[in-house]
């Protein structure tokens, strides 16, 4: 437990979330995800946070990361396969944490195209989410001047 | 880079002060201690943080680790070698950072003392400080209801 750092977050979330620079991806899984397989095949830093569903450690997230600035947006769900106008509940949670945040919408990745991504993250968080389509992908991104922080002070 | 996170702070030093517990010190030590040395004997992590001296680093820690507040104190300086009295420049600072975050004084404790506690603690971070006596001995605590915090939440 440490001031300002959401709890659920552990030690070695931390760890991923601090080494990760911008425009690196982090994708936060639901409990289906074949995330082990896809952080081996891509190298990706594998952490089991399976105390909170996709939203709740996407709430986590956010409180400590930046994201990416330089596009339209800097996240990224699973479109439903044969349905791309659906929005499953865990993605309107999702994009609830995201507003509250201050972000933009998520915008839907292709199954397929989503995997790709994934594969290629810095990071896969496994979250305790048992709804499907509990998946979503963020760019990190700097912190501006209004953010920047002294060396040893905080932002 | 992380929001709330003083950017001194690598991820093994996050990740280090995420998994101390309750009762658990933390040594931030000048560049002359032989810090290495007593990590190896004692099992410390050993984190290296040159880009600071020892009251940015402290400052940066006192920034997110609550410290114990079951006795007296809960930081300790190294007192100097024959004169119990003296105040080295680096411990003043050290005495200011820990005023400002609110907390008590340290306390001095002889040179061997000092060592022994420092082979027990959970982390050693070495500082890039350059002034002798510049360490300073941390105990964490915990976050009392005022600062605790929601699951995904921060304090």
């Amino acid at each position: 437990m440490l001031r300002h750092v959401p709890p659920l977050l552990t030690p070695d979330a931390l760890h991923a979330l601090a080494s990760m620079g911008h425009g690196d991806e982090l994708a936060i899984v639901d409990a289906f995800f074949p995330a082990a397989r896809l952080a081996r095949e891509g190298g990706a830093r594998l952490v089991h946070l399976p105390g909170a569903d996709m939203p709740g450690v996407l709430q986590a997230v956010l409180a400590l990361l930046p994201l990416d600035d330089f596009g339209p947006e800097a996240a990224w769900t699973m479109a439903v396969v044969g349905d791309a106008s659906a929005v499953p509940p865990a993605v309107v949670e999702a994009q609830a944490a995201l507003r509250h945040a201050g972000q933009a919408p998520a915008a839907a990745l292709e199954r397929f195209a989503f995997y790709d991504r994934t594969r290629q993250a810095f990071a896969i968080f496994v979250s305790g989410e048992a709804r499907t389509y509990g998946n979503v992908l963020l760019r990190k991104g700097v912190l501006r001047a209004a953010g920047a922080a002294s060396l040893s002070g905080t932002s």
